[in-house]
């Protein structure tokens, strides 16, 4: 590996400078993504692996990032899995079979993999053409983040069926949180075997959750794929949003690295997490639109907040959004790495 | 006053038991509510002082909560300051000459009250009708949350717009957050004058921020409102959601009770508080779709949080859902009242 700072930051050993991704770096924001999804749709970019393997490099190739993520969305297992999903353009993704009972939970499928064998396909043409410049990150989402895509039919404001199920057949929620867990881990290590350097499991929506009903419905289901996955050796990270009281059942539900959103001071969620797990964030991905100066005012504190310990990696609190200023991911990148170099040499 | 719970309770003063009411209680998920509303459109309620009274006085009538609210909208100053509101029928409120830039925060009228009297009338009313039998609660949005929907011109997901304006226009969003914090303190003060015995301020999506950008941009116009309602003497309840990171914040920015929602537990949020201030919350509007005995057990579970401790005022974590069964919100307020009564006899 010719830049390996990201895999040391996420065992917590000591780095030259802070390593930097982004989530959805590669994506609308750039202009060589946007030309190929004028020709491709987004389902026909991530099935087919030259395309999902080229998209990957495409922010590797512009910015000196320390990390690839292989392009892909967390909603690809659902299709193997009988839930017939679209991406309606600028709607979001749509389930037209949403699962809302005992019986539609029963008849999803749980499936070994073979089904998203062009994942692994892409990870492996990613590698190739990285040629160990950066490590790779696979990725998947989480159980409870899939279930409300799943019953809702969509994305949702107050997660009003989701909680529905939970609280009203807590078995019908416990059996989909199992399969999700269950298909999350073979995926996942299909990733890894196929190549992925690091993994991160995406619980985008968790933070609706009170961290009762977080422990109760879906720790249990977080701990048995970190559990099953901790044997492959590689990094894991554990996402999430809105999560600021959360943190430590998260941490304890698994992953190296916790992925902390801007809502939360970093020193603070540090803390909360303990020192001796890394953590990745958290700058808010809206922050991307101030003037550089301003850009530079808000990485510089969170590096503060880091204070040099070894175990940050830079990243948003949330994707990119498509309408970023593409200098401002370069400005902010290269700030990352200039302030921080400063900082290990004070 | 027949029953001062509630104004016990904000003052931290002992109590028989702990009081109880619900955002949103006069609304949708009663029968009686959606009578009046087949008949009337949301601005024709709210602008009849006579029928705003009756929808402020259905649930009083119905539950043996402890305080009234005035039925009304937070949106309510938008029109006369010169924002084009129309509440479209299933998408929430629109506004359609969106306020993006400084001329068009200029063009905003700082209005003194008079063209929102219906309000002033409607409390005059619905105090009349309540007989003294609970408080009545006046309240407003605060600057955040009513400019994110004069920006945006409607809900949000990512308050792109927003943010843009905080990062990139500040002198802009201070304007356009100065002008509604004066516009929200008149306002407020003429519902006290008119007979609002407590006044809660919603800051229901300041949430989406980071601690830091609260601070600067949100912290001083809050201060200023709370400031200037000090003297009419009357508690203030001071809520927002998803803020489980600032509640420190807020709580220096002003108010007498702090309003939590569901994702923080309630000793933990009122710990940062501090214990000399008062707290609301903090059931997940959802928890109220439970099956009876899983209502019970998080009521209770919030009860013991509390720990008897004067000052907690029992509430839900943001406004009543109109598909909520009513019998569980009746249960739900003899739960709050029988439990929390054993726990101050014990």
């Amino acid at each position: 590996m010719i830049n390996d700072r990201f895999l040391k930051a996420c065992r917590c050993e000591p780095v030259d400078c802070t390593p930097v991704w982004f989530m959805r770096q590669a994506g609308r924001y750039m202009p060589e993504y946007r030309a190929l999804r004028a020709k491709h749709s987004m389902l026909e970019l991530c099935k087919t692996p030259e395309l999902a393997a080229q998209v990957t490099l495409q922010p590797i190739d512009r910015f000196p990032l320390d990390a690839a993520i292989i392009f892909a969305d967390i909603l690809l297992p659902f299709e193997p899995m009988g839930l017939n999903l679209e991406f309606a353009e600028g709607e979001g993704p749509v389930i037209h079979n949403p699962v809302r009972d005992h019986a539609a939970v029963e008849r999803l499928s749980v499936i070994d993999g073979g089904e998203l064998n062009y994942v692994a396909e892409a990870i492996g043409q990613a590698r190739r053409a990285l040629n160990a410049r950066v490590p790779l990150i696979g990725f998947a989402g989480a159980p409870f983040t899939l279930a409300s895509y799943a019953i809702e039919g969509g994305s949702s404001r107050n997660y009003l069926l989701t909680k529905q199920m939970m609280y009203c057949e807590p078995k019908t929620w416990h059996l989909l949180m199992d399969k999700f867990a269950r298909v999350i881990t073979g995926y996942l290590r299909q990733q890894i075997k196929a190549g992925a350097q690091a993994i991160q499991l995406f619980d985008s929506w968790v933070g609706c959750l009170s961290v009762g009903d977080y422990v109760e419905y879906v720790l249990p289901h977080v701990q048995l794929i970190f559990e099953g996955l901790k044997r492959e050796g590689v990094p894991m990270i554990h996402f999430g949003t809105g999560t600021s009281a959360m943190l430590r059942q998260m941490r304890a539900a698994g992953g190296d690295v916790i992925g902390v959103d801007w809502r939360i001071p970093l020193d603070e969620a540090w803390e909360i997490v303990g020192h001796d797990t890394a953590v990745q964030g958290n700058l808010d991905p809206l922050a991307l639109y101030a003037p550089l100066p301003e850009v530079e005012r808000r990485v510089e504190d969170i590096l503060r907040r880091a204070a040099g310990r070894p175990g940050h990696i830079f990243n948003l609190g949330h994707g990119i959004l498509p309408t970023t200023p593409i200098e401002h991911v370069a400005a902010a990148i290269d700030m990352v790495h200039k302030l921080s170099a400063r900082q290990v040499k004070s």
